[in-house]
C-alpha cells in the first residue's frame, strides 16, 4: 500500500506510539488525583505541552492548551474572540474554520470572506479591505489543505494588527505544525493544529494563545488545561503527540527539501495532457494537488485504491459535496473541479513511490478517459 | 498496587486495547475517504456506535454521538438544550453539568439547582416543584460520582415530562453506563457518558439521543457524526470504547452483586470509631465514600500512595477547592468535609484487594490521628 493521503491523516508512527503507551499504561492514573501517580501524570504532560510549544513559539511569550483535535481548537479560537461586530476569514479555509463561521452568522456576527487567488492564498490588501474598527476577529489559514498555497500570516497579522490593534488574529496551522517551519509572532494571537497529521493519534489537537490573551473556553468543567479546556486529559494522545512532533521536528528542514524535489518529479512524471496542476510552486512541499480533467477524481481514487495507492480527493472532511468549495473559489470551471486529486506525502514517503504512483495515475487517467 | 481509584479513571484494558490497536495501526485511514481503507474505517465505527448504543437504548428510538469524553457530552447537550427561560438540575451534579450551569447564567438563562438528600441523590418532589412552563432543560445525574448515589432519572424524567412536556431531560451517565443496568425510556431525551471510566482510553465519550430529538451541535467543521460533531473521529478511542463495554456487559450483573459485597465487606472491615459512612447501601456498588473524620483526606491519600494503595479524596476533577461542593450540599460539616476518601472498585478488584486496603485504611487514619 503506497499511502499518499497523508494531509488526510498519517499512518501513526509505531515508535512514538509504543513510548506514550509505556508510559500511559503504568501511568493510567487520572492526572488529577492527589496522590503520586496522579502528579507523575501531570509532571508528564506539563513535559509535553512545553516540549510542543517550543517547536513553534517563545515559550515566555506563548502557551498551549490541549484540545480533541483540530476542529476544536478552530472552534475555540472563533467562538471565543468574536462575540461582535463582524469576523474576517478567507475563501480558502478548512470546514473547521468556514463552518464555525456560519455559526457566528446565526449568532448575529457578520461574516466577511476575502477572495484566494488560483492556488487558494488569500489576497491580503483585499483581506485588508474587509478589516475596519468593528472586526473582532481575522482568521487565515497557514497552509491551505487543499492546494498546499502558503499565507504568509506574520505579514498579514502585522498589518491586520497596525489597521485595528483590539482584532484577534488566529490562523489554522493544522497542515503546517511539523511539516514547515512556523515561527509565532507577536502579532498573532492564537494557533491551531492537530496530532493526527503528523503521525500520531486522531482526537488530539492543540490550541496555542499568546500569554496574557484571554481566550474563554468552549468545554466547561473539572477546570483541566488552566480551566480553558475541561475534561480528564487524553494522556496518551497527548504524549503520543509530543513524540511524534519530536521526530518530525528533529529532520523538518531536510524533509521539506526531500518532499519539495518529490512534489516536482511527482509532477514532472505525470502526463500533462492528461494532468492540469493546481498546487502552487512555493506551496507546501508536502501537497500536490491536480487534476484529470474531464475524469471524476472520486472514480480515479477508488481505481488508483484497487492499484494499491492511497490519494485523496480534496478535503477527506467536506467529501459530501461534489466540488469542493475551496477550489470553486480559486476559480476552476466544473470540469477541472471534477476531476481533483491531492497527493500528500510524509516524511517517510520513498522515491519510488512516487514513480509508481505517478505511473498508475497515468494509467488510470488514461483508462478513465478511454472509456469515456 | 492496589487500586481502587476506579471512579476517576480506570486502568486501560489490554485485551480490548490490543484488539483496538490490530485494527486502527492498519486501518489508519481517515474515515472520510473515499477510497476503500476509509469506507472500512467507517464501517467498523458504525458497528462500534450500534453495539455502544444498543446496551443501554433500542437502536430504533435513540442515536449514538461520539464525543472526546463526558465533559463534552454533558456540555453538547446542556448548551444545545438550555437557551432560554430556566434550567433546572440538582446540587450533586458533575463539575461537567455544574460548571456548565454557569456559563448558562451568563448567557442569560436562569440556573436552579434541587437540593439532595445526606447520601447525594436528589429531592426529587423539590426538584419538581422548581420545573415550571419556561423551564427548557431538566439535568439529574444518574449515579452521583462522589457517593454512589443513584437517581431513579425514568421516573424523574417521566414526573418533569408530565409537568412540561417541552422541557428537555437528560443525565450524565458517566458513572452508570457499563456499571449498572441502564435502559434509557422516551421521557429521556440526552444520556452522557465516557470511555475511560469502563476500562478503555481517556479522550472518548458518547452522548445518546433520542431520535429526532433536535440537538444542536457544539464542533462545527466536517460534518462528522451526522453533522452533530465534528473534528476526524478518534479511531482508535472509539473501537477500544466499543470492546471495552462489550467486556463489561457481558458480566454486569455479575460484577455488580460481587462488588456491592465487597463494597459492604469493605465497610464492615473498617474501624467504625475512626470512619463514618457517606455512601448509601443502595447506591452504586463501585463506589464507597466514607470520611476519616477530624484526619485529612488527601494526607490519608499520600499515604495509603505510599502503602501501595489508590483511593481517591472525592471528585479528581475538582480537586483544588478545599471542601467538596457536592458533600456540602449534603449537609456535612468541615470536619467530615475534610477527612473524605472515596473508594471506587472495577470488575478486576480482588477479594484480598478490599481486605488489605482496609487494613491500610485503618492504621493510617489511626496513624494521622495519634500525630495530632
Amino acid at each position: 500500500m503506497i499511502y499518499l493521503d497523508n494531509a488526510a491523516t498519517t499512518r501513526p508512527d509505531e515508535e512514538a506510539l509504543a513510548r506514550a503507551q509505556r508510559f500511559a499504561s503504568e501511568n493510567y492514573f487520572n492526572p488529577s488525583a492527589s496522590y503520586g501517580g496522579g502528579f507523575a501524570v501531570s509532571a508528564r504532560l506539563k513535559e509535553a505541552r512545553e516540549n510542543l510549544l517550543s517547536y513553534i513559539a517563545d515559550p515566555a511569550k506563548f502557551e498551549l492548551v490541549f484540545t480533541s483535535g483540530g476542529t476544536e481548537s478552530d472552534n475555540q479560537a472563533i467562538f471565543s474572540a468574536a462575540r461582535r461586530g463582524n469576523a474576517v476569514t478567507t475563501a480558502g479555509e478548512h470546514a473547521a474554520v468556514e463552518r464555525a463561521f456560519a455559526e457566528l452568522k446565526n449568532r448575529g456576527v457578520e461574516t466577511r470572506f476575502a477572495p484566494v487567488d488560483r492556488y487558494g492564498a488569500v489576497d491580503a490588501d483585499a483581506l485588508l479591505s474587509l478589516v475596519d474598527e468593528k472586526t473582532s476577529l481575522v482568521s487565515v489559514i497557514h497552509v491551505n489543505n487543499e492546494t498546499g498555497a502558503l499565507n504568509d500570516i506574520a505579514a498579514i497579522a502585522r498589518r491586520v494588527k497596525a489597521k485595528n490593534p483590539r482584532c484577534v488574529f488566529m490562523s489554522d496551522g493544522v497542515q503546517s505544525f511539523g511539516k514547515i517551519l512556523v515561527r509565532l509572532t507577536q502579532e498573532i494571537d492564537l494557533y491551531a493544529f492537530s496530532a493526527h497529521k503528523i503521525g500520531a493519534l486522531k482526537g488530539t489537537g492543540a490550541l496555542v494563545k499568546r500569554k496574557n490573551f484571554s481566550l474563554a473556553p468552549l468545554i466547561h468543567g473539572g477546570g483541566q488545561e488552566g480551566n480553558l479546556r475541561s475534561g480528564t486529559e487524553n494522556v496518551l494522545g497527548i504524549l503520543d503527540f509530543a513524540y511524534a512532533a519530536e521526530k518530525k521536528f528533529s529532520s523538518l528542514s531536510e524533509d521539506g527539501k526531500r518532499l519539495k524535489r518529490y512534489r516536482e518529479m511527482l509532477w514532472d512524471m505525470l502526463d500533462h495532457g492528461l494532468f492540469m496542476r493546481i498546487s502552487p510552486s512555493e506551496g507546501s512541499p508536502y501537497i500536490l494537488t491536480v487534476s484529470a480533467e474531464g475524469a471524476r477524481g472520486e472514480v480515479l481514487s477508488r481505481m488508483l485504491w484497487e492499484r494499491g495507492i492511497a490519494v485523496g480527493t480534496g478535503s477527506a472532511c467536506s467529501s459530501k459535496r461534489r466540488f469542493s468549495r475551496v477550489l470553486t473559489a480559486c476559480g476552476y470551471g466544473e470540469k477541472t473541479l471534477d476531476g481533483v486529486l491531492r497527493v500528500s506525502f510524509s516524511p517517510e514517503t520513498a522515491e519510488e513511490e512516487i514513480c509508481f504512483a505517478a505511473n498508475e495515475m497515468n494509467a488510470a487517467a488514461k483508462e478513465f478517459k478511454e472509456k469515456l
